[in-house]
């Protein structure tokens, strides 16, 4: 029998969307790596083992931030002024072309994930730039942490800036060489990331779709995020029928595990394709706001039985809370209720929650929940600075850790059954 | 001549929507409670003055709340997957009914304030409940505390439960009492508050206009928040063209300085009432984002010349942080570009930035900027949590600890020349 590890704590986490499970002063059991129970009583074979007692804290599942660009950390909170394609001009395409020097990328993405850690984001799917060299950092760091990721590099061989464009050669043959290196592990893999379809040429696509399947490597990438870029892949590629079309064309839309970023103005028959590829939905609800992209339509996703998770974006998204993005998105499904399509778009707390935890959390396999079987990725939450005069339900007090809690509420971290302690790169 | 304080620092702020004044490394002069002048350089007749040099810090205006509920500060954070009425009904009124123990009043009150205090809002525009010693007591805290506001004792005599009613008689008369004890006073003030049309008869409400005109008393309340409030007031006043007008007929909309809180569904002929009574517009981007209220339009209100102010509406709004409210209100300005007109009504972050100082200081007189004249309001900034390896202008800093900055950010606050420290109550 592997390690046995018992928590006990107000345990609360979304087994469905509709509604939390809570163990209040409860019991989970950890073997190994994996929950084995969650109850509100103990186990009498357990009596004369050792139980973490976390008291009056909440313990819950650790965060999945399903879109994340690490390059992009620097520029956290500035040039969201700008719509998408000037905004990558300005900002993003300038600051990326640094990750050609690899001490740089060293350093940003120590912060990186350290930030990661600290805002309980255990789980993360991430961009990397087109850089080889700095990518291999990036994943090299992840494995130093402890916590768990997907990290791509970035393709892109066309419609990008000279100082940030590769040959179609050298980007399939530096993905193919990450794949090998790194395509299987443990709790940090490589994924394949063509940026998006303007900068990626046919050839390419074609390639990394063949990538994906030789290596039996997932994917993801950006589709549908905003208007003007939606009409540039329309003139690019008259020849497909849309936008998730093209990523389609070349094998890069659920043939190989997809995820794909934003999908706020899919219509009709692309959703349609989403659903029956499989294809899962980063739902990134502040960037959306912040790039003036639009209200996601979340709530028909669900409907139609779709993966969501929920994605920071950084630096798209201004923040890595993912408490906050959390709130952003109950606020969208609230604001395309009132200006889109009024049939009960509204997302409730558990809702979200369960996409910012197990929504995502699926793309890893059995991760976000609390189920036996699940992977135990978990946050212990001191939320004793929000206490006030009032009695407070743990689930009132899981909506105030949400809405108003702080990256310093995160006492404890675990990944796959493990404790996460401070990255010291 | 009254005593002269310099600043020297990076000073930044908004004369007008447009852009903002900066001045790296630059002067403020205060004499007395305001400011005497603004420079790059410090005037030869200062040389021999001592100077405070915060070095490389930012030093802006105070942050004015154009719209808070003081009451209501133990329910941030839950209860937001409600609408306004429900949310009314099950959280807000329970809350509001204990504020009859004025003990309880005090401690809250207490935590109310200090909690402004940290995250630099130096001015607010305050609801309290309609108890008149809990009232009493926050206008207490308030004179303590050093910090500038308007106060005002809620009415409600209608529509209300049964726990949270008053007669017409009580409402006017403890109304009046307390405009005797407080209506002038320097830095606290108080401002007569209809909750809003529902729950004040047309008595109470042709009482409270006569109290405003004897005693030239400013006027808030709540307008056109969402569209079932708009509904019931329709219902409730069918001898009035509108919302706006029930408030007109009884000298409450512009007669003394008024504010109106939201303003997110007023109708045309609402809006130019609004225009020619110089009614000020209190934006609650957060809240009505959070009880599914709506895009208001800023952009229109701003372009007629109405004065416009940002409000968290604690706790319809789940945050103190006058930042958060800013980034709402600018990611509101773009999905109202998008869903509901689109006519260039973006807000940059000069402009919302603008609203959150010396568009809400306008209702206090010259407050929110560092023009000559302006009571000195300041807050010194600590951005070095924020510094990474690019080099940022002023501008771009300031931007970014809008976004991301923390309370823990503000290291000063300065009301009226006065430095404020931590209220000890």
């Amino acid at each position: 029998m592997s390690q046995v590890k018992i928590l006990k704590g107000n345990i609360i986490f979304t087994k469905t969307p509709e509604e939390f499970q809570v163990f209040e002063g409860g019991y989970i059991v950890v073997e190994g790596t994996r929950v084995k129970s969650v109850s509100q009583t103990l186990d009498k074979q357990y009596d004369s083992s050792l139980v973490e007692d976390y008291g009056d804290k909440l313990i819950i599942p650790g965060f999945v931030d399903a879109h994340i660009h690490a390059p992009q950390f620097e520029n956290t909170g500035i040039g969201l002024d700008k719509e998408l394609l000037p905004w990558l001009e300005m900002y993003t395409f300038p600051e990326e072309a640094k990750f050609l020097d690899t001490d740089y990328a060293e350093r940003i993405y120590s912060r990186f994930i350290t930030c990661l850690w600290e805002y309980g984001t255990t789980r993360s799917i991430v961009f990397s730039t087109l850089h080889k060299e700095a990518t291999e950092r990036l994943i090299e760091l992840f494995k130093k942490s402890g916590l768990g990721a997907y990290v791509g590099k970035v393709n892109m061989d066309r419609n990008s800036p000279p100082f940030l464009t590769e040959t179609t050669e050298d980007s399939l043959r530096d993905t193919e060489e990450l794949i090998q290196k790194y395509g299987e592990g443990d709790l940090v893999k490589f994924i394949i990331t063509p940026r998006f379809v303007p900068t990626c040429t046919p050839e390419l696509m074609e390639g990394l779709g063949e990538l994906a399947e030789k290596y039996d490597v997932p994917v993801q990438s950006h589709l549908s995020e905003n208007h003007g870029e939606i009409e540039w892949v329309r003139n690019l590629h008259p020849e497909s029928k849309h936008y998730a079309d093209v990523y389609n064309r070349h094998k890069m839309f659920g043939h190989k595990p997809t995820i794909m970023a934003h999908c706020v103005h899919n219509d009709e028959e692309e959703i349609e394709l989403i659903k029956e590829n499989h294809v899962f939905v980063a739902h990134c609800p502040t960037s959306n706001l912040n790039l003036s992209s639009g209200l996601a339509p979340i709530r028909k996703y669900m409907n139609k039985g779709i993966d969501v998770g929920i994605g920071t974006d950084v630096s798209g998204g201004h923040t890595f809370s993912m408490n906050e993005c959390i709130v952003s998105a109950v606020q969208i499904s609230k604001m395309y209720n009132l200006y889109v399509d009024n049939k009960d778009s509204m997302l409730s707390t558990s809702e979200a929650f369960y996409l910012a935890t197990k929504g995502g959390g699926k793309f890893f396999g059995k991760v976000g929940s609390f189920e036996a079987g699940y992977e135990f990725d978990a946050l212990v939450i001191d939320d004793s600075f929000l206490k006030g005069e009032a009695e407070r339900s743990i689930e009132e007090r899981l909506q105030r850790y949400i809405y108003i809690g702080k990256k310093f509420s995160v006492e404890k971290r675990f990944v796959a059954g493990k404790e996460i302690s401070k990255p010291q790169f």
